[in-house]
């Protein structure tokens, strides 16, 4: 068998060659590229790209040799554009994400619910001073995607005595969910739901998905989170509805704009948390072994995990 | 059957009266103390009281015709002195603070280890900047105390991925622990604890069990947790240990003195969160479910659910 180049194109570049070298992989040459000068030089040489899409796509159109790139992100969408080449197979990282996206949405939404940050504000006043609470127990929890990241999150919601309802695609029934429906359900799902939590990749129909009609729909004092895509909601719409109060609060990790700009009227919003699209984070170690199994496969010529369909999107 | 006359003495008297006649229960008059000089009046004729464990205590003399006390709070060492009464069946409530308690510690934890606060401080600063974190998985919480608040807090450990740990008087093996020592083996394990819980009740044996020696064997980085009862933890050898950096963390919940005095060093130790002790609240309806099933086993003369040992002290 002739071998294959692999050109790494990651801020973990250097992480990925300790690891891959470690592993040992048959007929594989690893190139790693730091700087974008050496990843014009290289790119051509790859039958193989181990990148961040952002990274990459200025560079596809000229690796000649390209059959397979395997992201280092979840999120590939800059590399779906109707005009991109689809010609090699496109593989995302999943499976990792789900317990770090699960401590994130939990985290936030503890600390809202038993107030962490007003009793904060009281110790420095050492003000010893009790605010009724409600525990999760009971409540209900809309998780809009039902895949490992979204039955990630209902098993946690589960575990604190929720009742998770789901929204995908097909509907079909998945672990840790009570119940999981179609995209046309949405509007009667919102109406019972005290948490919603976005883990919706950005496709078509996603977009704006959340937008004023939408919000309308809300359970007075939900609690929105976003760590899919920040296309999915509409944020001047968003503003009006957390201005309005038909939405109590909202988490956002992901944002339509990445960095969020500093004159976005997102950040002042008091009522609305914004973190810097940390939800998840890829772990080297948890993706060199993510590539580690697909290149077992891919020289055996058996199908990739985590293979995007360029048309659906995800 | 004779009447038995019940006298309740809480802040959630009408709540408890309304649930408890609601439920019919047989040969059971229901009285109520909302005063000081009510409970004085109606002490003398009350079989059984259902109160705030600190609120009855003085009232215990004049209450002669007492046969049983269900607390309305899990921590009953107010009257567990050794010249207090023991001629009557003290329950306490069990059981419905595990959710709770485990929602508090998961919520502060998952804040402290997501640095919510930082990111909060950021969206003031409109500063979109990331910063390293780590996931629970694979860290090690110990838990002092295997009961059923014990245990359920293991159960969220163990779904976050956690090695979780357990010291209890038997050492017996506990649903949701990875493995269960005798307080012997306590300095061993803390060695090995990023996260340390304490739910222990206060008993001659759990006072001051973390002192100046113990912090000696705590990992480094180490966050405490005690949502048991304050006089577990020496607070003057915690300030020096979260000053020393023998610990990183403490999440305080419960205090020698409550209210904790406003002159307490502890309320400014940057490094230490303090709360009004509501880790954990007993909810009207939990506790009234909690009284019906135990009123019912004692006119039938069965042993009552949550009973206390005056020995023990639990």
């Amino acid at each position: 068998m002739s071998q294959r180049t692999l050109l790494l194109l990651s801020q973990d570049n250097a992480h990925y060659e300790r690891l891959l070298k470690a592993a040992n992989l048959p007929h594989l040459r690893i190139l790693r590229a730091d700087n974008q000068s050496d990843a014009e030089k290289l790119i051509g040489e790859a039958h193989i790209l181990m990148a961040e899409p952002a990274r990459a796509k200025p560079l596809l159109p000229k690796a000649n040799k390209l059959s397979w790139f395997q992201s280092t992100y979840a999120g590939v969408d800059v590399l779906l554009d109707p005009d991109s080449r689809r010609d090699y197979q496109l593989t995302n990282v999943r499976g990792i994400f789900g317990p770090l996206m699960s401590e994130y949405v939990f985290g936030h939404l503890l600390s809202l619910m038993r107030q962490i940050p007003l009793y904060r504000e009281q110790q420095k006043q050492r003000l010893w001073q009790s605010h009724p609470y409600q525990g999760l127990k009971g409540r209900t929890m809309l998780i809009l995607g039902t895949g490992s990241i979204g039955q990630h999150i209902a098993h946690t919601g589960k575990h604190f005595g929720m009742k998770v309802l789901g929204i995908s695609r097909s509907g079909r029934e998945r672990a840790g969910f009570d119940q999981v429906y179609q995209l046309p359900a949405l509007n009667k799902m919102l109406a019972q739901a005290d948490v919603i939590v976005s883990v919706l990749p950005a496709t078509r129909d996603t977009r704006h998905l959340f937008n004023a009609a939408r919000f309308e729909h809300c359970k007075p004092g939900a609690i929105l989170f976003n760590v899919g895509r920040g296309s999915a909601v509409h944020s001047g719409d968003l503003l009006t509805a957390l201005r309005t109060g038909k939405l109590a609060m909202a988490v956002l990790d992901v944002f339509e704009q990445e960095p969020l700009p500093a004159d976005s009227p997102l950040w002042g919003q008091p009522n609305l948390i914004v973190t810097p699209h940390n939800s998840a984070y890829s772990f080297p170690d948890d993706v060199a072994q993510i590539f580690v199994r697909n290149y077992i496969r891919f020289i055996d010529g058996q199908p990739l995990d985590g293979k995007i369909d360029f048309d659906k999107g995800y």
